[in-house]
């Protein structure tokens, strides 16, 4: 069993139906029905009116929501550990031109105000150094944790007080819908938030990843970025149309609890190891070298995560049924 | 019956075939199975040892091989109605960082080693100007001409000559070969090529197209500029698993060749109205605003182009059967 | 003697003597006083409001000004033969990170509104292409053309009714004001334009050149731009102090004037040679080689410019005297 | 009497004098005899033969440096407090396209090859981070530190060890030089250096640096970079003459061994104040408000850097009896 990443999950079948469904000829690019009925359907969902564009990538919605929040002589604070910083082989600077990420400190990931204002006020202000335009946070972050509501807030406020965009990572913004309860809304705009990269491909969806303007005035230029940048891809209507069955039934909620529930059990299991409190779909451990190999032996798969740590991901397709022996092995280790 | 774009048209039952077929865990990425068989698999195809990489659209395999030859500081030459001039809306120069078209002539949007030449021959060679790096073409052409393996060649020889890497945007390569009779291999590396955009979604794909390097050096860093501009998806797979499927049983031939016809059916029709020999699966036709309204009126869509002139694009799925009353109908106009 | 370009002059002694003058401890970048000096010196000289910030180069004097104008991926009308376009390796998409030049027709490098226009019009205005976000033109242009005030204004109305920034590359800017009579305001603000290259090298200056911004609002972000590129440089006042001294007294009209009627003297003598009609400090001539040898034999030193045409420019600094032998020579090969 | 910045101070009477023997017409760029002299000049001085460019500024020098070293997928060890992370806007993202910097620790300003390994060994080397292209150093650093030739060697041997391209950043590489008594060679590439920055501003030039390569192959593509970034200056005897006045009778050792003097004279006063040994011309001081405003009141101007401390440069030209008085007000303080 694999416990490598939620990116190597299959896909709902609801998404392989729906591309079908979509396979009629239709107008190119986004032009097509499926496309132009995002807009609505999101805004539904977010309970104010937003523009949404699909992107075959999560790298290619959050940089170009920072493209649109930063210019090139601007920066961006985000958390040390961040996907934009990490895992992005620099498109943060590719698309934004070469802004500046700042790094600030942060538990498990997690950005606070006073961690993002130490950045902040480290800065100087002057032409010598990139001024800060916009903040970036990830929902559920790098390590499985969750903001609140409130603690989007907190950090909206203060994006507004610094004059800073608000922008979040939501390549798991699913799971943190369910862990917190809270609403998309509750999560986003009404925090502060000016865009969001709306993640489905980990959550079992194929290549469509939505990007959600709740400031309207920054998808403009962001129709030609995306143009520019390759990813207004010609039959769109397959992206589109897996991110509305998605949407359909709750699908991505269901997605979400399922994956929740399968790292809540093996959370559960693993006690005291933990290194993060686990509230979404990721469960970091502490386990030796021998540890990792017992349970390696035992045909699951994972991560190492440093010296000592591993990272086990559950995605949305794995049922109880599947986790309980990765559950029982970790328990088992004593 | 639509003739927009061979980019509307729906994906061929294989494609959806293979992506249910690829629809189990695997490594994310391009570590998969299908991602890691296209290198042998293209290289049967070419007859010779190739590096590919699947990207989502042909803008992103066109523009990363053009990063790949030219430099920032650089220039390409490339004719006046390229796709990478007109319809890209940047993104040559923005993944080359900022590199030059230098823009040739040529009947049918076809360049000759002359036109191409004759630019080269008006550039400086001093640091006030950006030297030619590389040269591009499109086989197919934006106008449904083809170049045949000696013309390939004889460009292939210039680009040498001048020391210019050698890139063919191949968004419809399928039409290309169906339409010469010529190998793959005689379109592209035996003529000089360095880099292909082995086009598939124009051809029955849904979004994956196939960089193909015959110059193994350039792959190199393209993996991490392809990273970089997003285009590493994390599914990667149900693009490799496109491509496999439109290879076995020559099903891209299939398709092509089947294009090929029905626009050979409407040349026939058009006579002496054909603004372009008819090679490929294009027909550019001489009408009249009110000829025009007339076949609109009997049901067929299409795109002015320009003043008195419309295009007229076959899809892969397009039958005589289908085609035939639009033949008839422009016949008809007399 | 040497008429291959102003360029290559030596420099005024009134730069000289600021230069020495300002030889003394003051704040470094622009804090000093004669950085400060410059708004309202040139304000008082523009007859309005501006805001100066000097730079080392020309090029970097347009492309800031490009860069303030047009967005990554926007393009600028220019002409084709535009220094933008020829000489400066790419600046211009280096500054605006990848805006396309779209290249328009004119007499002796003049656009017109009509050759602007037939650009503009060219374009498709929808997110495949580099939508037109400023038009540039340089006056006295790269054959020695001038643009009235009419001019300027009706290609400023042009910018205005189209939405486009407004950008002058005045590199011989001065010699334009002589050769018009007219008032810098009138050949630029009142006239449309957003913003100046204002040319001082050419002309005796050293190493200064002032970018005058019209449009206040396109200052600020030009001010971290010219950091990040390396434009501030540190003691700046020796800067300033060129841009100043060149003011005082009207030394920057003295040179000009200086300058085109040299131009002038030469033009007399060509008579029938001339390719262009000189109302600048360029003369360019039509020779054959056999005459440019003898010309060259005599002592004269210019550069070919093409076959059979050559390019003579004349200096603050070379008095008719110095020019008069030229003169005599050209009238002499009949 | 100001201790803010070696960059406010005025020019050494040699600049002058050789800007006015330059004062001739010659040949515009680089094309001048001056400019010409550089190449053979500076390898005598570097005991190897090297390639020189003169860049108007050190944020020039320096990010032309990083561009010829890492392309824009790659990354740059350099140190937390370097001048090219803290002081430059990003430029370097600027020059490389977006390549990242990644921030080494280190006693003041000085990386070790233990540090800059750490930050080394922290990297994935996957496509999903940019590998890291170059190490860079500031000699003398931030906080007025020297490398020895052996700790530039060590720094060296990593980098070469790790397939690094090696930049120094000597902004005060006189000072530097000075301080070690070693020879420009053991200081540069003999310790595995590729590029120089070699400063001369904050030294007694006036607009001038120079860009040393010791790998010839760096300079090639550079001659493009400087023009398309504005720094090729059409008059450019008039920098080229301004660094052969300083080499000439070691005017640039002159002036570092004087400012060096005079921040030792402060050392010696300030005693166990001091935050960092004092091996350049910079002393930082610990001093509480009231101490800072006691200075101040006495007619010493210095920057404060950070809370309870404070930054004291001395200039070229400031002599033992400009700086005794502080150093006196400093001793007197207790």
């Amino acid at each position: 069993m694999r416990f490598f990443s939620d990116n190597a999950a299959p896909v709902h079948p609801a998404v392989l139906r729906a591309i079908a469904a979509a396979d009629s000829l239709d107008t190119a690019y986004d032009g097509d029905r499926w496309s132009k009925a995002l807009d609505e359907r999101f805004s539904a969902l977010f309970e104010t009116a937003v523009r949404v564009l699909w992107v075959p990538s999560g790298t290619a919605a959050n940089c170009l929501a920072l493209a649109a929040l930063c210019p090139p002589h601007g920066s961006v604070v985000c958390h040390r550990e961040a996907h934009i910083q990490n895992d992005e082989c620099g498109a943060p600077e590719f698309y934004t031109h070469g802004a500046k990420l700042l790094l600030a400190e942060g538990e498990g990931a997690k950005l606070t105000p006073a961690t993002a204002a130490a950045v902040l006020d480290r800065q100087r202000y002057d032409v010598h150094q990139q001024r800060p335009h916009a903040l970036s946070i990830t929902n559920a972050t790098e390590y499985g944790r969750v903001y609140t509501p409130a603690e989007v807030a907190a950090l909206g406020a203060l994006a507004k007080e610094r004059k800073l965009g608000f922008h979040i990572d939501g390549a798991r913004f699913a799971n943190a819908v369910v862990s917190t309860g809270a609403s998309p809304a509750d999560l986003t705009w009404r925090g502060g938030a000016d865009a969001l990269s709306f993640g489905f491909v980990k959550n079992g969806g194929m290549n469509a990843e939505a990007l959600v303007f709740f400031d309207h005035a920054l998808a403009d230029a962001t129709l030609y970025r995306r143009k520019r940048a390759g990813h207004l891809l010609s039959k769109g209507r397959y992206l589109a149309a897996q991110l509305l069955a998605m949407l359909d039934d709750d699908i991505w909620l269901a997605c979400a609890r399922g994956a929740n529930a399968g790292a809540a059990l093996l959370a559960q299991a693993a006690g005291a190891r933990l290194l993060h409190p686990v509230e979404a779909n990721e469960v970091f451990l502490r386990v030796t070298a021998d540890e990792a190999a017992s349970l390696r032996a035992a045909g699951f798969d994972f991560y190492d995560w440093g010296v000592g740590e591993a990272r086990l991901v559950v995605s949305w397709n794995q049922r109880a049924e599947d986790i309980r022996p990765l559950a029982d092995a970790i328990a088992a280790l004593g």
